[in-house]
């Protein structure tokens, strides 16, 4: 039988029950293959990604030396209990603790962002002794039990049965909540805004605060040179936690190899997934800091999973990780975030009214559509989902979040195909209105 | 460089950080490959395996047809999201809902065992517009926030951070909770009591039940034939969606392709992940009957996860269940269970005075130690672990829980496998005193 689009998409309809949404309003996109960038699907219609899927294939579709390694460990051992000790997980670890700042001492590895967040909740809370998690409204941790409650944008809402969970605004000075006018005030008022809440909430009760390094679904909002270090004083004043949620910014995402490392603050728990291993196989992680590292020496950790450190997910997080170090691939994705990005989609930004404000690092971009640049009322979504679905025909994936497009391809795009993009974009915003 | 027991044992040490333990306090076992239900480390030392790991590998180790759909699929497209079509999920939710009670329709994926069950929750909570989860004290749900609090088993306990969560008395007439004198009042007062506690707990603030169908890390606790019917009856009585649990008991584990189907009851939802691909790639998800599914092609679904559905995992799940139908893998458990273990276990509990119970079916299997067989006190921890040890010397990975030892082999084991644990069981029991 030949397979083609109409026979994936009514199996898929039939069968597949699909997340974040009322199932009879979707309308998925089949998907046939896909190498370096491009994707395909069953009647050769190409797109270029600037989607990365979920911001996660940092490397690339079909990278050979991943598949290579993701069969070569299929054959010597797919699964093995958590309990064990098994080569490619302690390959894992120690690749990704040597990317690392030197405070990182271990690896906790879990099946993906949530329940790294989940975990690192758990070890920040058994450290302390204390409960409460703050954590930002602009934010996304994941979908399972504490995640979601951690998680501070709407979709919390219907999903929140974990207690101990407190929300603080973040600095976002396009759309200020402090009445800052500039970076520095919007980063003092933030902190300010940081100490009232911790104060308020009662340090002695605080396990951890909680914050993507940049927040990612939430908008690419990149903080004030400041912020992360003014958390990370407060956290010492106070003796609280700091994780930093690396989950989407992390792994070349940003231009360095960990979005903190741009400013300076290094936290004591991070959580990453997506691009360890680009979603070659699922996984995600905890990096534990020696101090927390070392209480559990002696203290019992009451977390686990069938799945943790699965040899085929650490197989491709080792050739992952080789391949990013020898093809420079963070390299690339700062170069191309320097050179090309960052120039083009301002370009982008003076041309078109609807563009409100562009922000970014790497391969890490949001533009913001508004309906009035004075205002910044954000472009209504019906419009936001016509752009997209133009962007589509027009052979590029979008990734769009609320009124912004995010433009994060692969972190191996070239620079003609990331100029490729951005004049489809630029020929796509030129067709619609305000 | 030659690889060694020693070398991986050192690197796993340095930078893994382990599950449920204290890290001083472990020592891992060294595992360099497996075949079928055999599995050896760097200095060649073999071990039948009486384990399946985390009871998951049913299909026991480098199944050659899901290699080669793994390695297949890895050079095609590892990973999509979820939003898209994609033949191999749709493929895999397929064959899923041909393997189950012609009342399933869709097939909502996961990354395991715990988020299967964090979003059950979520859709019976949904689906009902209520909040309270029932589930069994003597059960193991999963690790992330929702369900490690559905978990009634101690492990609960520091982890006690989402609210709606009731637990209630299982029936395990060995240890009665209800001065039970036969299997008929164990069954009849277990759900008297289970009628109790929804009473006072208000139906109308109940979403669902939860249970495992047959409790397995809790100690395999078979329960009588009627009680799954009359919670079936309950849960219509009071309007509440039943849950069953399959992570551990589906796909084939014991002797069935569900558990549930020995006990006449069909559940509203089915949470599953460990056998349906046997662990070769991480997955997990939930099977939905028509009326909830039905229910949702019009209301939205607030939940998800960048890996739901990865094609990696889906074409494991597709070769595994394949392989399974051609090379009646199925009913090689049930043999194996009714032929080998049923008999070869009971003579072991007649033999040894220390097991106190036999219970099972398929290769699903539990033998209770006992101090005294008539107090039923539990055999003291150090003496499991001796006889663990011991094992583990004799060439046996068995599963050992509490003051349990679980004879959960693959569900590929063969007659003479199977003897042969039994016959190390039989050398090691006889060595230990009680
Ligand atoms: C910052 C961040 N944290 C956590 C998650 C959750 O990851 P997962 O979907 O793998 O559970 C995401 C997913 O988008 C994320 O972007
Ligand atoms: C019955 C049951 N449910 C859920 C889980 C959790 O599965 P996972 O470890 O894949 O999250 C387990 C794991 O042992 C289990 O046995």
């Amino acid at each position: 039988m030949e397979v083609t689009n109409d026979y994936v998409y009514q199996l898929d309809r039939e069968y597949v029950f699909h997340s974040w949404s009322v199932q009879s309003q979707i309308d998925p996109l089949v998907i046939a293959g896909a190498q370096g960038c491009k994707l395909w699907d069953y009647q050769g219609k190409e797109y270029l990604d600037f989607s990365s899927q979920l911001v996660n294939v940092n490397i690339g579709y079909a990278h050979p030396k991943v598949i290579e390694a993701v069969q070569k460990q299929a054959q010597e051992l797919s699964m093995i209990a958590p309990a064990t000790a098994n080569l490619a997980r302690g390959e894992a670890a120690k690749r990704i603790i040597a990317h690392a700042p030197d405070t990182f001492k271990k690896v906790f590895f879990t099946n993906a962002g949530a329940d790294a967040n989940e975990n690192a909740i758990r070890m920040a809370r058994i450290f302390t002794g204390k409960s409460k998690i703050l954590s930002g409204y602009r934010s996304y941790h994941g979908n399972t039990g504490s995640a979601i409650v951690a998680t501070g944008d709407p979709r919390r809402i219907p999903n929140e049965y974990a207690h101990g969970h407190v929300h603080f605004f973040q600095p976002y000075l396009y759309r200020s909540e402090f009445y800052a006018e500039d970076e520095t005030q919007e980063c003092e008022r933030a902190l300010a805004h940081l100490r009232r809440v911790i104060e308020l909430e009662g340090p002695d009760a605080i396990a951890a605060v909680l914050l993507e390094s940049i927040p990612g679904t939430a908008g690419i909002l990149v903080p004030p040179q400041g912020y992360l270090k003014g958390v990370r004083q407060l956290c010492d004043e106070f003796n609280l936690v700091m994780i930093l949620d690396e989950v989407m910014a992390g792994f070349g995402r940003t231009g360095s190899w960990f979005a903190f490392e741009q400013f300076g603050a290094v936290p004591d728990l991070v959580t990453f997934a997506k691009g360890v291993n680009s979603g070659y196989v699922p996984t995600g992680g905890v990096m534990l800091s020696e101090s927390i590292s070392e209480f559990f020496n002696d203290h019992f950790f009451p977390g686990g999973l069938t799945y943790s450190g699965h040899p085929l997910a650490m197989a491709a997080i080792i050739a992952t990780l080789d391949a990013m170090d020898e093809e420079k691939i963070v390299e690339n994705a700062a170069s191309i975030g320097a050179n090309v990005l960052s120039s083009g989609l301002a370009a982008l930004g003076e041309k078109h009214a609807m563009i409100g404000d562009v922000r970014g690092s790497g391969v890490f971009w949001a533009l913001e559509l508004v309906s009035h640049p004075e205002t910044k009322s954000p472009l209504a979504l019906e419009k936001v989902a016509a752009i997209k679905m133009d962007l589509v025909k027009h052979g590029l994936l979008p990734f769009v979040a609320g009124n912004r497009i995010h433009i994060v391809p692969p972190c191996v795009i070239s620079k003609e195909q990331a100029m490729q993009g951005l004049n489809i974009l630029d020929d796509v915003l030129g067709k619609h209105t305000i």
